[in-house]
């Protein structure tokens, strides 16, 4: 379109000029294959050239916990899809290892039956026929180096077989303690660098369970490997809503000059689950929702909408200015304004749509005086010279009434009413961005009511994902998976990211560790605490309870109804 | 809704407190009559107290030219429409003033026909035998005098019989050439001024056909009548999406901060009519596009668009406002700048859906030589802070593909095309309202297109009036009509507004009767016309054609594209 941008118009006829070449430069270890006119019904990667679509070299997906839960619900099919949309190249090939003995052919059965039951397209005996030629399976410990040995010989037999070049991306899909084990041994026996090719590893979360911990996994992962070949996942940045947000905030002139401080009241982040803990107690005993949802998920979404403007779409323009924003909250907990700011609590008996459910301390695997959170909701602020004084309430828990995640931005009053007679009081304009279900983008503006006379209403404009495409997105794992092939980092968590969002959420928990050792030292002992009124006393865990399928306890609406604002009804 | 404002709520227990009482104080003529909780279905008058409604005193409505087409097609069926919903006090009455004999009774039918032809509503007769109680005729000249005395009896008759209280509305509905002798008569009888009660004037559109000729109306109103009683109704803005065009921009925070020269790129108003001239050429041989449009309807747009916001929502704040806008518009029009900035162009024969039409000139009553403009198309500039190097397009048209009539506020690329490498360009942030048909406002931004990759798409969000609020809106018509009864002047025309409007559009009307008479000369006497070049010839009357049913000349289309930019696609 014949528009005036105040700029010289971009050429067409010159793709991959200035923009795909600072990529390559950056991504040093990962060469191009660039595919001419795909078809319409193929996709288009990260940053592709115009008109040209960016295709990863081939490479050996090495799935450490090859038979677990996450590698047959999610990474199998993933790479199943992508293959099916064309963008792996021919060669392609995958490598299950783990503990359990398998031939190559029953991890070949394994993989076809987790593809049948969990991928999002119906299985095609074409796609699948060639596909299944690069699966592989190999049995060995994570611990014992020389299973792995014989996995490197495995990877230079497949790499001498498929044409991979010597490019690896090892994906560690096994619980977070063999995370050491995998990570020393590929480097004792030196997979981490390739003499050619590239070698990254995946990480899944969590990313330790506290700064500490966190630290220490970083220090073991960096004592093998470079930063820049890490890619650790958080599923929800592969989320089609999630990447549409910067999209939203920085493809439109409109809406960044309203993001800050003079126009948002506040902004509310909601991740809202109607599940309970389905029969992961030993899990959930360990994690709760703070470590389960809200340091990586509401962190992460925080960081987005938040952040500056980056100077270019690259991992690392990114993720400063994600972490920029997390290093804005201040990270001191005074017990004080752990009671004052942030809810603790627990689901208690009660409904699940129409079915009586049990209450957390009832589920099984959860000691019955547990004091794990499963929802929690806070009151932060992000100190900086945009949002200072705009606070930002993020909520999340278990057993709510419905699944959904959303960001709300909610502005303010108009300076001036001058439509204050109106027999109907506007609500100030929102903007709300649905990440799950139903993907999309709401905006709530005042109208006129068509009738004689000057009376204004609150009117919805919707827009939504799915019908205005007309297409099914893609999971979040082919997203991820492929940019991790193609050596894109932009949607994975960085290092310092990670420890800067466990900086914020360690101390709170840390205090409420502390509030639970007095509570119950103080129920074993004598009961000579003294009363500390509003703060709670000593001896209370500040734990509050909720009835299963409600918005959570009473103390959560008060925490954010006390600056006269009101949740959100999703 | 408890929601945070940063200014003390007000009382939903003291209806009608300030601003109500400001209103009063202004509006010295009106009595406010309230009635307590109104029923859903009724409506609201502008500036309604907290669930209270405003209803005007009963007075006696004039029609002058009641006989007419005006009369019988809006006034009337308007009048009944107000009565139906419950917004006229018993004992208003109209009285019908007009040349032809007819009794009462038959004056009653020719309304009951009337409205049972072009009320917006069913004739319903419980109410019509209510209304029809208060219909009068009396038959006379607008010219005598003696029948303006005969017409002052019968109103103090009305008054007396109905309780009328001696207020008056007078509905100019006829050609402009008897507004003078009316008016007159008006002020010889002292109609003018109530000794009891109020006396408020309504004029019809034109306003005069130029500066001069509207200054000299405005002289003769205004030797009778002080202008706080003068209602000049331009029915444009009691449509409800004009109307709404000012709660939209005033009654939300989140567009007034984007409203200007930073991020707005420029605006297009467009009125499009499908329609020829429709037997009416005698008519629009002494009008043209830019006298039956251009100067009322479409500067009125441009001014609610790009008025400062009033100090409230009040005839004498918001029309302050509008004149300013007017004022900012450079009515020095040199030959070149009409030349370079106005299309003129009339429509030559084509098609108007599926049957052929004739060309302009091939009308009933049209000159066969006629150079009056059927379309007209320019540029504007709007030299304020707010403005300045804004433009705004502005195009109107007969015969055009169809009825629409719309604003868009097309806004600037955002500053850093981060997404540059999308395969699509995205276009740049619009927003559409639609005035008619389908009253409603449209959003477009970009988004991410839901595939593996970074595409980016524009996408629409879309309100619509109708479809939001399930209400059937007033006319035009009723709205204003009320608005004069209550002594609201906000949505009518001052005289300094109207005749800044034509200081606007007078000096081009001036320079193509000039190129016209310089063509008919040089076409007359020998061609010794010196050519001017880029200009256009001495001797060129600047007149484009374009096929009926097309979008206009390719000269508006150049007009903009010359600035990089393009005509919506309606």
């Amino acid at each position: 379109m014949a528009t005036r941008t105040g700029r010289p118009a971009r050429s067409k006829s010159a793709p991959g000029t200035t923009k795909a070449a600072t990529r390559t430069t950056r991504a040093r270890d990962s060469l191009h294959v660039f595919r001419a006119e795909a078809p319409e019904s193929s996709a288009n990667p990260l940053r592709a050239g115009t008109r040209l679509e960016r295709i990863p070299e081939p490479c050996i997906l090495v799935i450490f916990g090859a038979t677990g839960d996450l590698a047959q619900r999610k990474i199998l099919p993933a790479a199943y899809n992508l293959s099916r949309a064309g963008l792996l190249p021919p060669g392609s090939a995958v490598l299950g290892f783990s503990r359990r003995p398998l031939s190559d052919e029953a991890y070949r059965d394994m993989a076809r039956k987790a593809i049948d039951e969990h991928s999002r397209s119906k299985l095609e005996e074409g796609i699948w026929d060639d596909f299944v030629q690069g699966i592989h399976y190999l049995q060995g410990e994570f611990g014992e180096a020389a299973d792995f040995r014989e996995l490197e010989e495995e990877l230079e037999r497949i790499d001498a077989e498929r044409g991979t070049l010597g490019n690896r991306l090892y994906y560690l899909a096994t619980p977070p303690s063999a995370y050491a084990d995998i990570v020393s041994n590929l480097g004792r026996v030196g997979l981490d660098r390739q003499r050619q090719g590239w070698a990254r590893i995946v990480i899944e979360k969590p990313f330790g369970h506290d700064l500490a911990s966190a630290g220490q996994l970083n220090d073991t992962v960096m004592r093998v490997f470079d930063e820049s070949q890490v890619y650790r996942i958080d599923h929800y940045l592969g989320k089609e809503t999630v990447r549409n947000l910067m999209v939203f905030r920085f493809g439109n002139g409109i809406f960044e000059p309203l993001w800050n401080r003079r126009y948002v009241d506040h902004v509310q982040i909601t991740v809202g689950e109607d599940l309970g803990v389905e029969g992961r107690g030993e899990f959930y005993e360990q994690a709760g929702a703070s470590r389960d949802i809200l340091q990586n998920h509401m962190l992460q979404l925080l960081s987005l909408v938040a952040m500056e403007p980056p100077i270019a779409f690259e991992a690392d323009a990114l993720r400063d200015e994600k972490v920029r924003v997390l290093r804005a909250i201040d990270p001191a907990w005074t017990e004080a304004r752990v009671r004052g700011q942030v809810v603790r609590a627990q689901y208690a008996p009660g409904w699940s749509a129409d079915h009586k459910v049990p209450g957390y301390r009832q589920e099984p695997e959860v000691d019955p005086n547990s004091n794990v959170e499963t929802f929690v909701a806070l009151k932060l602020e992000v100190q900086n010279w945009r949002w200072a004084d705009v606070p930002f309430y993020l909520r999340t828990g278990k057993r709510l009434p419905k699944r959904a995640t959303e960001i709300a931005i909610q502005f303010k009053q108009p300076p001036l009413m001058l439509f204050r007679d109106s027999t109907t009081d506007p609500e100030p304009n929102l903007m709300a961005m649905r990440i799950q279900p139903d993907e999309g983008i709401l905006l709530r503006f005042a109208a006129k009511v068509p009738e004689l006379g000057l009376d204004v209403r609150s009117v919805n404009m919707d827009f939504t994902y799915g019908t205005s495409f007309m297409k099914d997105a893609p999971e979040a794992y082919e997203t991820l998976i492929l940019d991790a092939m193609l050596g894109d980092a932009s949607l994975f968590t960085r290092a310092d990211e990670v420890e800067a969002a466990w900086g914020i959420i360690s101390p709170v928990i840390d205090q409420w560790h502390d509030w639970d050792e007095k509570a119950a030292s103080s129920a074993a002992g004598s009961d000579d605490g003294d009363q500390e009124g509003t703060l709670g006393s000593v001896g209370d865990p500040g734990l509050c309870f909720y009835d299963a399928g409600t918005w959570g306890p009473d103390s959560a609406d008060k925490l954010i109804e006390h600056d006269g604002r009101r949740w959100r009804r999703l």
